[in-house]
Formats: C-alpha cells, structure tokens, sequence
C-alpha cells in the first residue's frame, strides 16, 4: 500500500515537493523534543502551494495514512514528531508574507514564514508582531500557531492565539477552509480559527494565516537587572511585582546553570553576576515607563537582591536578553534536555520554585532553571549525561514530580510548548475525564478519517 | 409529557426557582430584538446554584426538550428567543461576584453578574474589566460571554473572549465541567473556553466566568468631538485615523437620527451640534495621549469636520457617551428597530456608510446609525412605523442588502451581537458550506442531545 501511496503523491505534486530517500526522510522524523519518541515516515512532502496540501490530504485521508504538519522542528513537546508510516508535510517552502496592512492593522503569511522575519518585514511597514517565542530566530508563524506559542513580551502583550484573526486550513478529506476574518470584530459563528491555534496539527493543515498586528514601531525598552542567591529570592520578587500591579514587558529568569552553560559556550562571563538573575523591561513611555523601572527594582531589592541596577547601556541589555534566547541550545550541548513548561499563579512561583529545587534534590537530578516569570511559566530542564539509564530514570520521575506540584498549586501542565507526546500524561491529570471526552468528541467530529497528527495531545501516552 | 418534564423540575429544584405561569413564562420569552420570532416556553427556571443548571439539563436531556440560556434579555439578534417547548434558563439569580484577585489579575463570577457592577467592584479593588458593551449598565457578564460582546473601549482593548480565562459550564446530558485555567497563560489541550464564548449557548449552559483582568484603574480619559455635514466625511475621518495608526480608546458615531432621538427623550440639545458626531478618546496617559489627541482632531479637520474641539469639561464629554450610550433605547422608542451589526475593513468604512445611505433611498427606508467607528462595526438601525407592513417589507430589504454590500466589502454579517435568530441568512451567505459543515459537526459533538438552543446561529432561516 505504501508504494501505491508514495506513487499517487508523485503523480499529484510537483517535481522536487515529494522525498522518500530515507536520509531526507530521517532528516524531518523528529522536532526538538530530545526525549519524545518517533516513528519513521514513509515520506516527506515540502509544499508549495495549498493545492499541494490539499492533494496530500486527499491522498492520505483515502488511504488512511497519518499527516503530521511541521513548522521548524523547533518544538520541545514531540507535537511534530513522525508516526510509523506517516506522511510529514513540512511548510519550509510555503514562506512567503503575502500582505503587510499597517491600516487594517494586519498581515497575511505562509506558515513557513519564520518569525523574526516576519516582525522583521513588520518593522519596515513600522508596524508590530508582538508574540516572541525564545526560538523567534528559527520557528515558523505556523508553527507558532499550531501550538500557541508564547514567548517573552506575552506577559504584557498576549499569546500567539491574541494575534491571529483567521486561517486558511485543509481540513478533513482535503477541503480548503477559511476560518476567521479579516475585520478587527467578528462573531459570525463559532471561533474555529481560534480553536485551531493550539491544536497541534491534530484538526487539520494551516496553509495560510492572518494575524493582527500593532500600529507603530514598538516603543524602546528600558532594561533592570536583578541578581539573587536563591531562586526561591528571586521568585519572591516575581511574585511582589504581580502582587504591586506592575506590568513588565518582560520578566525572564536565568538560574546559574543557565548562566555557566552559556558562559562555556560563548564565554560571555554572566555566572560571575550572581547564582539567579531576573531580567525586566518596560516599554511605557514617559515618565509612567520610569516608575515602572523604579516599581521592578524596588520589588528586588526587598526580595533580598545582592545588587540590582538599571542597564545604561543598550549594547549590554540586549546581550542579556540574546543570552536568554541561547540558554536553551547552551544546556542542549550538555546533553539530552527534558524539558518541563509548567505555568503556575503568579503569587506561587516562589513556592513552585522551592518545589523543583526539592525535586532535583530527591531525584539526584541536574535541574537547570529558565522562566517567563512575569507568566508563572516556568521551565526547569533536567539534564541527564548521555547514555546515564538510570540518570534518566530519575529524570522521568522528577518531571513527573513537577508536573503534579505545578497541577496542586493550581497550574498547568504547559503554559506554552504544548502537550505534544510529552505532556499526556500531564494532560489526563489536568483534565476532567468529561473535558477529555470533549475533546475526543472535537476531534473526531473535525477530523474524521483520523489522519491529523494521530497520537498527540490527548492520545494514550 | 409536558407535564412530566415541569413535575420532574418542580421535584429537583429549590422552591421558588420554576416559573410555569402564563405571565411569568411571556417575561422570558424573547430579547430585545424586536423583528425576531419567538416561541412559547414551557417553563422558566431561575437557578441559584450549578447543581440547579445541572438538574435541568438532566431532566431536558432526557425527555429531548430544549434548553434556552439567558442573560437580562438585552440581547439584539434574538438568541435569547424563546422556542416553543423549551424550557428558559434565567441567571438572573446567579449573580454573584465569587473572586477579585488583583496579584492574578483574575475575577470570578457567575453569570447574572451586571456588567457594571463587575467593573465597579473590580475599581474597588485597583483593577479594570474593560469590556464594555453599550448594555453594560443592564447586559450580564453570562450574556456577554454568550455573544462574544464588544462595546465602546474594544478598538484599543478587545473584546469578551479577549478577557475570558476559564468557564464552569454545564453541558451534554448535565455534566459539569471546567474550560480554559486561572495561570496567566495555558496550552493543555484544545481551546474550547474560547469555543464556548461566542457560542450563544448553542454548546452548553455557562455556570461561572474566570475573567482576565487589567492591573491599575483605568487612565484618564480625554475627548474630542467632531461634527461633520455627512456620514461619507465622518467615515473618511474614521478611516484616516486607522490610516494614521492611531489608536483612540473609543471612536464612536452618531448620526442625526440618533441624536434627535435622544433630544427628544431627554432633551439634551445634541442635534444643534451637527449632523454626524464623531466622539474619540485617548486613555494615553502624557504627552503621548496629547499627541493621539492631537493627530484625531487633524483625521476630523482634514476629512471635513464643520467644527471640532477638545473637550474640557469632563460632565459635559460624558454627556455624550452617556448619549450614545442612550441612542439605542431612544430610537426603539420611535418604532420597531431593526439592529443591523455589520463590522467592515477600517478602510471602507466610509464606503460602507454610502451603501447604506444608498440603501435606506433604494427601499425607502429610515436608517439611524450608530457604530463603534474606529472598529468599521457599524449600526445601521432601520426603524419603522408601528403596523406598517408594507415598511416592514422594504426594512427587511435594506437589511439585506446592507448584509451583502458588507460582504462584498470583506466584512462580517455580525460584528459584535452575534448571529441569533437574525443573522442565520447572513451566516451562511458569509461561510463557506464546508465552514457550515465544520459548525454542525462541531455542534452534534458536544450537544449530542440536540437540546441547547436549537435552531440559532446556523439552523435554517
């Protein structure tokens, strides 16, 4: 049957669209979720074009054989990781921006259109795509979308899902879709397009989106500093700036396995300016925007800051803020990262805070320390040294330990990466067995044929 | 089996909450759409509790009668109506303001709280709930989320779903669930919180809303006023602000019709002030407020504005939102109203506003228009003389072709009051069948019984 399959997708696609060599295909298996397992596809198709996609749903819903959607492969949950004999579309060439409208304050995009290219093109039409992602120099609006990607200005400026006003899909046995709008209200119907952002490929095929954008440049940010001994200092301080009513445009935490894993790699000698560092910005402008900065200080200092200051130099800011993107790919170079996403109140960062401390402690674990605090999002990523069986035993189980002091504290289990292969587990414990059957009855009501990403999200792990 | 259903009712819930008698059932058969249809319910039930909700749906469920969910009955496009049989949920009694968390910026409420007293309780406590419907003295928080509600402040701050976290909801044969989180951001699992915001009450009866809210009261606000000869210079100054990327925290318009309307209610003297008011307002705080200011009056004067000021007396500038607030029930005073609710591309506002000039002439028709401007949603109020059929007929007429011109123009059939009963026409002329076929799908998944609010949104006309 494969063979038949790969032949009516060669008939039906244009030359070059279609790879089956089994390098290529191994090349698109997996996203970046380094402990989420994956299957081998029997193809991969790189589309041009939305009547390819729907040509490849056409194909694979007829034939009952799984689609997986893929932006950059910069996932960290397995959401874009293949099945055994699936078909990956990858949307690597769909990348181009079909409308920039500062006037409808709205921009029209392929999904492979990679995010800071995207805010990039924005700028020159002095207009704003808000949503960050830390992979914003790699991952894809279509991507972005299919998990709801959030990032560093969301605690001020909103989630991906706030941006997108309407979608083109493939959906079911290979219908063209639009869902959405393009006027800045609409209520005709339900929000399906907002049900697709986050749907992790699982409904059906983004091929086109639009998304809203901010009038105006963004205006500069001002950029504090903070440094603490401990983390649980630091998330006192995360917690008083939500409990003083501030509003950062960000508020990033980088503990000092963070800071030494970029400091080997770039040597930008950050661990020598304290164990837990707190970044913060505010963009207000005026004077409103320097009570904000003396707001955020104040707030370390009494959580017990060893030294706090504004940054006067732009240079130097933004080198902390670009140290904050890297610590990611930093702690990958240390070996396989399991990456925990937990979002909790924001008054109980500091007491989630403690929690993963106790849970690298009791697991005999590496557990280095990345958060959007200002989100309560926060991302303990335990490192294990390769090939340590045992090591990642006790990785599995603090994780697992995370997820349900993040769930007893209120929280989720994935403030923004999604559940992907990852996070089930997580999901049927945060769930409602009535909201989980809600879903199965979505699923199967948009996606008949089972085809769309089978397995992720609310798939028994 | 009438009987049956109203004994099994009487037997589960508290006294007080079945209303059965003649009078009593007419006071809940419809909402404030006056051209819409109604039926006649069986029974109204006015539930303290969840458990309440949860005992009717059951009961409903079981014996296949339908359930109709309302709010205070301020609706516009009828979804509140009243099918024959059907049993009406009234949450007038659950209004209650559970939570106000200002350090999460969250509130949770039930359903039958009064928009304004959730705003004014949110002041108390140094938070703002900005959504702000033209209702919001009398529409309820329940009522809101069921139509998605905009108002005057969403073209800077968005709309309902926009501050919706979470939802308690009572939903296929009478189980109670909990959507969407309380953390500041959350990916697990579809959005189906947003799904059912919206959804007017075709998925399930709303128990109790988690509202996001804004830290701070709200900045102060200045006003400009501008007075213009003719809608088409209004709407030019409309789409020069878009054009300008300005943002204003309200544009809203008001035509002759409206503010004679209101002259003759309330005797305020607004229609010597010009033919069309156009009322902006920057809650910019600084000099960057003063510049929006500013570059409105330069949008007003360029576009043709007979006279144009700032407003210095704040008494006197909430005099006139208070007027705008008021033009609805002033004109439905004059006759039966016909609520148009198109929302187009900022850019063809003033196009949009020529068709329906054009239109009222075509069909000789009389057209008031309101419209929260700055969004391009737009209000075309088509009033008719009481008994007048054959102006009933030609009303009907301008309506639809304000729908199609609105269409044509890129826009939606309903900006912010949803589809009801009214706008089913529109629905499906502005979705494509395979959209259609999505929402049935959507809508046999989660409401396998058939029985919430059968017949709105996308049933047949």
């Amino acid at each position: 049957m494969s063979d038949r399959v790969t032949a009516e997708l060669a008939a039906r696609l244009p030359a070059g669209a279609l790879l089956t060599d089994p390098d290529s295909v191994a090349r698109y298996a997996h996203d970046d979720a380094e402990w989420a397992p994956f299957g081998k596809p029997l193809a991969v198709v790189r589309p041009t074009r939305t009547e390819d996609v729907a040509a490849v749903v056409r194909v694979c819903a007829e034939a009952g054989v799984p689609v997986v959607g893929r932006g950059a492969g910069t996932g960290l949950s397995g959401g874009a990781n293949a099945v055994d004999g699936c078909v990956v579309v990858s949307f690597e060439a769909m990348n181009a921006i079909l409308e920039i409208n500062p006037r409808e304050q709205l921009a029209v995009v392929q999904p492979g259109v990679v995010n800071d290219d995207l805010r990039a093109a924005c700028r020159e039409h002095g207009a704003w795509y808000p949503p960050d992602p830390a992979s914003s120099p790699w991952s894809t609006i279509g991507g972005n979308v299919s998990t709801n990607a959030g990032g560093v200005c969301c605690v001020k400026y909103g989630v991906t899902r706030d941006y997108v006003l309407g979608l083109q899909a493939v959906v079911g046995g290979g219908d063209v879709v639009r869902l959405g709008r393009r006027t800045a209200k609409g209520v005709a119907g339900y929000d399906l397009c907002g049900l697709f952002v986050g749907s992790e490929g699982t409904l059906g095929l983004v091929t086109e989106i639009t998304v809203k954008l901010l009038p105006g440049l963004r205006a500069p940010e001002r950029t504090v500093v903070g440094s603490f001994d401990s983390l649980a200092e630091a998330g006192e301080a995360v917690a008083a700036v939500a409990a003083g009513g501030v509003v950062p445009s960000a508020l990033e935490l980088l503990d000092k396995h963070c800071l030494e894993a970029v400091d080997a790699w770039k040597n930008m000698g950050l661990s020598a300016e304290g164990n837990v560092l707190l970044l913060g910005r505010s963009d207000t402008p005026g004077e409103a925007g320097e009570q904000e900065v003396d707001a955020l200080l104040r707030c370390f200092d009494e959580a017990g800051a060893t030294w706090s200051a504004r940054s006067t130099d732009q240079h130097e800011a933004d080198a902390l803020f670009a140290a904050r993107r890297l610590a990611y790919p930093a702690l990958e170079r240390l070996g396989p990262v399991l990456t925990e996403d937990v979002c909790v109140p924001r008054a109980d960062v500091p007491e989630m805070l403690r929690r993963i401390e106790e849970a690298a402690r009791r697991h005999d674990t590496h557990i280095a320390n990345i958060a959007h605090a200002g989100d309560g999002n926060l991302h303990p990523l335990i490192i294990t040294p390769p090939g340590d069986d045992a090591a990642r035993q006790r990785a599995q189980r603090a994780f697992d330990d995370i997820v349900d002091d993040a769930l007893s504290l209120g929280g989720t289990v994935t403030g923004e990466h999604g559940v992907g292969l990852l996070k089930r587990k997580g999901l049927h414990a945060e769930l409602s067995p009535e909201v989980v059957a809600m879903h199965h009855a979505v699923k199967n009501a948009l996606d008949p044929h089972g085809i769309f990403n089978p397995g992720k999200v609310f798939g028994t792990p």
